[in-house]
């Protein structure tokens, strides 16, 4: 079964509001095994939902509207689905016996423009609000299922887990959807593609869809079955075909973030870790204690954004940062290696490039960026040019570096 | 004239993503006066994006498509539109030199799917992408206009501000949306509603909405009038009634994030600047080297994430550690003056707290914080309990140094 859904309201169509009822409609449509094929967020406009309506009962079997349910003229959800449909609204006395109680109840009188909540198109049936005063509707229609819920996320929600789910439940034949991600390190979104495209266009189940996510690529799988056993085997089918074609650049299938996995390694292995960074200005450190527990490996860091701080932090030597300029792989190797003897940590980590906007020149780019990692058995200096704006080097800067640390940490 | 939005991805179908790139481009639009009436989500399925961009022709004079430009086969959005227009797909060799020679800069080879990027419909124009490879795509069809974008958020917003706006602003005539945001810190939402409630509720234009963003409030402002000018005295009529209604706890009018705001003051007062972080990680320094030209001002910071560390690097006494603890008043006070001293810095800022989810006790709660400011006349500390999981507290703590930092040099 296929749904589709339906925002409406104007604050939805300016620059400062987003829809984001249908995340939670599609994670709980998605349990079902139903899939979302569309949405659309339309405006208080009866002649623009009404065009959007007929082209919903057209594609989709289920319709589920959101908003629009209020007391107000503006709420013209009510007034368009009869139309449309061809059912007139009639009154339902015991909705508008349920509205004023619930006034009463708080010492209000009910305004007589709320009356027109208890409205419903003929043959549908209501749903109770537990949170509110607008009911919800539910509609049987030629086949098709077409919900009308209320806007606020907490009526909406209520209602949905305890009206809907278990109706839908009864007509759904029991198919489940489950889904997967690897995420990689260190390719290119093309090269991944390039990668694992021959591979995945075997399966039209699972469905496959690459994403780039703040310097990681994620492969995202989801598989139909009949029960979640049969999608699980599914999945693992074809991960087990696509992490060789990935290689050791996937770090993760269950859905941890590269500083997560990191992190695990470094307990595994019982090391700690400091960091010394300059264009990333603390980034890095920031990432690395997102994960709860990050105290138990992560000594600390040194942000050295001039060069009296790589000198007093990180024991840079003034003569190295004359020599070489503070952007060079030997500084890079400095810091990691001088922020690594002075906390006593197990492996240390130095970055230093140029951010930008300002202050790139012909030899020393806007993106050139030198990240060294120090551990017992030595240093590693990489130098990178990336593309893009100050947070996108400043992004990617930080992957690498968690990436080079992944591929220590593992061998 | 009126706009309608096709966002085209299989990942916006799903639980995990939204579409925000809409909020982008309405903010734009909106700036032009062109009102967005319709937005769609559809997923990488040709035959529903086809039937969603037909239904959009007949009804709008602009369709902005987004994402789908891709080089991999789920990138259908060329195809899709070159069909339904009847205008085939044509290699533009220009394109296709402009992306082998991007990837020749970093070093590496096209991938020959890439080559895709270089197709555009007949008669199209194409639009040059700065961040990335392919290219946007620029239609005039049967009076429409057809934006076609890429949907990564730098390069899309980079290509529409260069690209489109200019071409958008010779075709649209009347009248125009000015907006205003005025930045508050320090107050709870509640409370700066119930302030400017009053005052608001009298002016049907400008429209007010107030947002809570990330430990900011922000009051929007949207004027409609005939030309700039006059929205822009409607924004200063509202706005200069609803300032001295907040009080020093605004900020900004001109769009400045608050880390911009201390810095500018910093750059006025010709100060410098040293942080010594414990539960924030790393983030308060992250947050001040976000701006350009940072370096001028921040001499650095440490990211005590140990005992060790507090006094390693801000000269913390491990008597004061072992009679207070780590998160005590005395240890931010110690850690503001420490980082100060050691770097030489005209103003330092302490923090220690506890973020959780684990580490809280009766005594010392999650969410427990205390912030330091020391300059030459003196240290203030404050404590909070800031509400919410690891990142708010995290987010929070860094947003009430820089606010105390904001007042402090204001002074």
């Amino acid at each position: 079964m296929d749904a589709e859904i339906i925002a409406v309201g104007s604050e939805l169509l300016t620059p400062h509001r987003n829809d984001t009822n249908s995340l939670f409609l599609t994670d709980r449509l998605n349990s079902l095994g139903i899939e979302v094929r569309l949405k659309t967020i339309v405006g208080d406009d009866a002649e623009r939902l009404a065009a959007v309506f007929r082209a919903a009962l057209e594609r989709s079997k289920l319709i589920i509207l959101m908003g629009g349910l209020g007391p107000t003229e503006d709420d013209i959800n009510r007034q368009v689905v009869a139309d449309v449909l061809g059912r007139p609204l009639q009154e339902v006395p015991e909705v508008l016996e349920r509205i004023a109680a619930r006034y009463a109840r708080t010492g209000r009188r009910m305004p007589p423009n709320n009356a027109r909540q208890a409205l419903v198109p003929e043959g549908a049936e209501w749903l109770p609000n537990k949170k509110g005063t607008a009911p919800g509707i539910w509609i049987e229609h030629e086949g098709k299922t077409i919900i009308m819920l209320p806007g606020p996320p907490a009526e909406l929600e209520a209602m949905f887990d305890e009206q809907c789910i278990p109706r839908l439940r009864n007509r759904v034949s029991g198919e489940v959807i489950r889904t997967r991600v690897i995420k990689v390190a260190g390719l290119p979104e093309s090269e991944v593609d390039h990668r694992i495209a021959p591979i995945y266009k075997q399966y039209t189940n699972p469905v496959t869809t690459i994403l780039s996510t703040g310097g990681a690529i994620e492969v995202h799988l989801r598989a139909h079955a009949s029960t979640p056993e049969k999608a699980e085997a599914l999945l693992n089918e074809l991960t087990d075909k696509i992490e060789p074609a990935l290689g050791d650049h996937v770090f993760s299938t269950r859905g941890e973030s590269l500083e997560e996995v990191v992190g695990m390694y470094l307990v595994m292995k019982q090391k700690t870790l400091a960091t010394a960074e300059s264009c990333t200005g603390g980034l890095l450190s920031e990432r690395i204690t997102r994960v709860p527990g990050s105290s138990e490996y992560f000594r600390g860091g040194a942000v050295c954004y001039s060069n009296e701080l790589k000198t007093l932090f990180a024991g840079v030597s003034p003569k190295l940062l004359e020599m070489y300029g503070a952007v060079s792989r030997p500084v890079a190797q400095a810091m990691a290696e001088g922020i690594r003897k002075r906390t006593g940590a197990s492996v240390g980590i130095g970055i230093t490039g140029i951010a930008g906007p300002g202050g790139g020149t012909e030899e020393k780019p806007v993106g050139m960026v030198f990240i060294a990692v120090a551990d017992e058995h030595g240093t590693e200096v990489r130098e990178f040019r990336f593309p893009g704006d100050r947070d996108r080097v400043r992004l990617l800067s930080s992957q690498f570096a968690l990436e080079m640390l992944r591929r220590r940490l593992r061998n």
